[in-house]
């Protein structure tokens, strides 16, 4: 018998305790041996529910009970998150976690500790929430040096992103729904800045390179300044607004990595990612194109890949799964060196002003749809944010501006 | 120093010692030793090959070296594969494979061999080349009851009918232009007849389900009837026509696998997967719907699937792999059970013959298109595969019929 602590009875818990109680018997079959939940940690009461016959207020009842093999950290943020982990792992417990803002802030020392004790700090459900990501990174795209890793990661802003082009509403009318519907949060600036985006990316980037990268250095923007407009004008030339985090490989052992909401085309495969699924898209130097496609949140979906990192730890009991994670920070170019495309709206008209634009930018794709008849849109050739920023201050009446990979 | 035999210089073959050899450095670390290809064992010679250092023609030379403790079979085929494979785990070396053939002949038995012995017998690059789908379902999807699995698993067909979307041409020339440019074996029947999908879905819903399913015992249809017209009716109504392998979980215990052309909405994840890549679906009863994408096919990316396996086989010597694939055979409901919609074309104008194919199929969705004056087109509502015949004998007129999920 196997026996697990949960940590956190919210969503995702609450979720951890249902998928190993519902799919006990090919769970247990596929451990090899009975997989029980023995305790969950909560400040809270929940009378009337089952889990108050195993429910307890103070972790040193976990900590201190050597039949439990196995800590489940579901409460997210960082304390007590960061030192109950820590202290599970010290006494030779292993760990699998949600927690993002823990994996990206204190992952590399976790993982550490982990090896030093022989168990492990596993982590799928932070990154993608259903979709296998870590796993495969960890496991089955071992012959490849990654040349990109690349996605959607946040539901909520895929959601009004989709919502968006589906209803041509507006941003704020998007978000309204998105909060009614239950896909984005009362306070919702964490996903709609990217922040969350920019803490998987960060969490991915690190495994896909085998360096450390802090989520604080990455440039990072939202998506509160994309309009109905901006959308139009993508559809009129076949595109798609997503909000991507990318990590590439560049030359010298460099990296570029961002968040940003960026236009792209039919042949990309994140193009058809919609509403709340997410999908993370990884090209191999071997391999070539992949993409991940699946829930990238929601309770069970979540918890499904926390209680598959479960089936791991049980099966291999003191056997430290070896992550490619130094502590040593990734290098990073300057932002100012990241290269694409700009999509561009400006107010005017395109018989008055192009000429202008084209001895600033030289050639470039101009778009004009029907009931804007006061602006226009171009889209430029590659070049570096610097070089778009030095073009971009000579030109007057810039609507909005939105990288392209097309 | 891991050390590892090559069987067979083939495309794949080939493709191992140049992925071992070009991502050497990051391969080795994440082996946590070296690992280097000790032999290559080849009927025929390579002068002027530098494999020729490790050529070898005699297998007995590899089975005896006890510093070989991986043997990377690639030769394709049953015989002497098979005998290869066996007395390879007998003698207590670790096997992987991209041969789909012999693990869906032979995958249960090879497995308890290599369980018996404390190795492994992994099989990575046998569905979907370079999609990591085995060590998914295997690893990561383990808190799940697995409702579907379904996919495009053959890159040359998927190439013939995105080649006949895309310019209206008809099956023989796209299959011409499809063994042109090498995407298309000169005798290609196990392709296009829809075989190789076959032993795929085999080996996936076995490993999903649990039981054996044997390949000879799944309804199988091929592409070679699809006409640029079917095709032509299905784009009018937004669908796309796939060769899809599908297996789902039904009452009772018993399972529903076939792979047949199958018309696809935008709304399926797999819609959008074209040319030679390959995806493969998921619906778990906690995750929900997830999409595995990449290259279906080619040297590099079967050979770095092949890689990942050694890999893996390397980090854990002495350490089985537990697969929940038993001996046992899977129960299929009968074909005739089996329910779709169907999607029906028939001469005839609609004016005429609607009265009477209502009379027999009730309310049906008709298509008609420009240019087609003496044909139209309807989709019946979802019934039994055996209904649907019965209903199909009291109809004239009737040029094709594909299964429909819209």
């Amino acid at each position: 018998m196997i026996k697990a602590a949960v940590l956190g009875f919210g969503t995702v818990g609450s979720g951890v305790v249902e998928v190993i109680e519902r799919n006990n018997e090919i769970i247990s079959k596929r451990v090899g041996d009975d997989l029980k939940v023995k305790y969950v940690l909560d400040l809270r009461e929940f009378p009337g529910d089952p889990v108050s016959e195993i429910l307890v207020h103070d972790y040193n009842i976990i900590l201190e009970d050597p039949e439990v093999s196995i800590v489940v950290e579901t409460m997210g943020g960082m304390n007590p998150a960061y030192e109950f982990t820590k202290k599970a792992l010290l006494a030779g417990k292993s760990v699998c976690t949600s927690n993002k803002e823990l994996v990206a802030e204190h992952g590399p020392e976790l993982m550490r500790i982990a090896k030093e004790k022989n168990v492990n700090y596993l982590f799928e459900a932070s990154c993608g929430g259903g979709i296998p990501i870590i796993r495969v990174l960890n496991t089955s795209l071992t012959a490849e040096v990654i040349e990109e890793i690349s996605g959607i990661l946040n539901g909520t802003t895929n959601y009004i992103l989709t919502k968006m082009a589906a209803d041509g509403s507006e941003f704020e009318d998007a978000l309204k729904e998105a909060q009614a519907n239950g896909y984005a949060e009362r306070n919702p600036e964490a996903d709609i800045m990217g922040k969350d985006a920019c803490r998987k990316i960060a969490i991915l980037s690190s495994l896909a390179f085998g360096k450390h990268l802090s989520w604080e250095r990455i440039y990072t923007e939202g998506i509160a300044d994309i309009t109905a407009a901006d959308i139009k004008y993508a559809k009129s030339i076949g595109c798609s607004i997503k909000l991507l985090a990318t990590a590439r490989s560049m030359e010298g052992g460099r990296y570029s990595v961002m968040v940003s909401p960026v236009l792209i085309g039919p042949d990309n495969p994140l193009y058809s990612v919609n509403s709340v699924f997410n999908a993370v898209f990884v090209r191999g130097n071997m391999l070539g194109d992949s993409m991940f496609y699946g829930s990238g949140a929601g309770k069970l979906p979540t918890a499904s890949a926390v209680v598959g990192d479960v089936v791991e730890l049980a099966k291999h009991p003191n056997d430290n799964v070896m992550m490619e994670w130094s502590e040593e920070p990734m290098d990073l170019i300057d932002q100012g060196m990241a290269r694409s495309r700009f999509f561009v709206r400006v107010n005017g008209t395109a018989a008055g002003k192009l000429p202008d634009i084209q001895k600033v930018f030289g050639n470039v794709e101009t778009i004009s749809i029907p009931g804007f008849t006061d602006e226009f849109a171009f889209v430029t050739q590659e070049m570096s944010e610097q070089e778009y920023k030095e073009k971009e201050a000579k030109i007057s009446g810039i609507l909005n501006m939105i990288r392209a990979r097309i």
